[in-house]
């Protein structure tokens, strides 16, 4: 496997595999992997013949004190379990080399940015679109794989792919938590013991709106407020919103007639979770 | 030569070529062809295999008030011309085929969109970036072809180009002139008998300046006096800018030191004329 920080590298690598009639697949992330990141290079290796894993903290997603600064760094275990999960290359790019002097342009995404979590992380979607479609451009890849877990991100890189016609493949990879339910999280290590204890409730609270509604109740306010019942409860947990929306527009949806997505996002302590989950009435 | 308003027709006919090796050329235009877009046509088969001419009257690079509804349109003409010329296929997208329902993105270039042209139309240069993202995604060219008539506009795209990464190789074809100097544009035919006969002294005012920096004058604000003394007699002229810059950054430069751009936009009567030209100083 090939671990390289520089664009001419990679680039001519995955042109070269492409020379050679291979498929090449992207997991972009920001390192600090967990098991959901490795379950996204294993659907990726799935699909395509070689996959590329770029490892970039992009500055630009995050707004002013947001995490940058401590947002765990873990690269050389990140490499070791992307080659156990069947990776090619990892690129760790430095930012000067994503955003090089006079880079001067932006993807914006608007609408679906705006409710959930853009409500709360202004320019956080626009660094989010920016830095995909620049990874896209270096690497060229026909299949990119995004977690479940980032919703309203998978909503936005789909609405960019389709409107700039980028030709990628845009793979939504299932959330993957952890024994309890938690969903993984490379800020789950900010947790306490006790805020770690009481994050459970987050996946209780989701599963909860699920089972009411299989139970056929189908009024959206219901739903969510067996959400927000769960967790009022943990002195340590803080909903900054629970929303129940259209999985595709992001629009909100007051009555669950067909699929539609309970999207959270809590405080545990100063540490910010977020989940979700789709919620598929009985017919 | 195959003439389509359909995205998977031109995208498919693009894609078949380059899957028989052959290399693709783009030249954006919005119709109304004349003898400069006919230079770039001429400038995109030299360069290779196979050219598409996309004719786009863009809504979005229009600020209101401008001349969106009144703009001509001479499609029959320009296919022929185009044909004529050696391109192979043209493209005459609807709006809704640019902009399907629940188009929601924009690519947006700061800095350079920001002076010239840009201070005078607002959103004008997003809209060009993200129009030519979109061609540039159903095409996927190796190579565009932009008129340096249009001065900013080929330095926005290829800021856009380059911070993207979109493996496009821009090309830049000369400004085109009538036999009086007065630069080729779609909008000359609005001019009256009157105005045209003025719109001759922007070239000459152009000129004036080169002149005199081949002479050795290097200050910029002489030489942009020089073209404002030249046109300020005509009573149907009005001058909206006369700027020296930097060809690439646009930024403005005070002295010659190496080659500088004199941008202009020039009100003939109603009609927004632009032209420029590059002065070289003597070394």
């Amino acid at each position: 496997m090939i671990v390289t920080d520089s664009e001419k590298t990679i680039s001519a690598l995955c042109s070269d595999w492409r020379a050679e009639g291979l498929s090449v697949g992207l997991v972009p992330t920001m390192g600090a992997l967990h098991r959901g990141h490795l379950s996204l290079v294993k659907t990726a290796v799935a699909s395509v013949d070689r996959v590329v894993v770029s490892i970039f903290v992009n500055p630009t997603q995050f707004a002013a004190g947001e995490d940058l600064d401590r947002y765990p760094r873990t690269l050389q275990q990140d490499c070791e379990q992307v080659k156990k999960a069947g990776a090619c290359a990892v690129f760790t790019p430095d930012t000067v080399t994503v955003y090089p002097e006079g880079f001067s342009s932006e993807v914006r995404v608007s609408g679906i940015t705006e409710g959930l979590c853009g409500a709360y992380r202004p320019g956080h979607f626009d660094g989010v679109s920016t830095v995909c479609a620049v990874l896209f451009g270096i690497v060229k890849p026909e299949v990119a794989v995004f977690g479940m877990k980032d919703a309203q991100q998978l909503a936005v890189i789909r609405r960019m792919v389709s409107d700039l016609r980028m030709g990628v493949d845009i793979v939504a990879a299932p959330i993957v938590r952890e024994a309890d339910g938690l969903a993984m999280s490379s800020r789950n290590r900010y947790l306490s013991v006790e805020e770690r204890g009481q994050a459970v409730l987050i996946n209780t609270g989701l599963e909860k709106a699920v089972s009411l509604c299989r139970g056929g109740e189908k009024n959206c306010a219901v739903l969510k407020e067996a959400f927000l019942q769960t967790v009022s409860n943990a002195s340590k947990l803080r909903v900054q919103y629970a929303e129940i929306v259209d999985p595709d527009t992001l629009l909100q949806v007051e009555t669950a007639e067909k699929t539609v997505l309970l999207a959270v996002a809590v405080f545990a302590g100063k540490t910010r979770l977020i989940d979700n989950v789709l919620i598929r009435p009985e017919v």
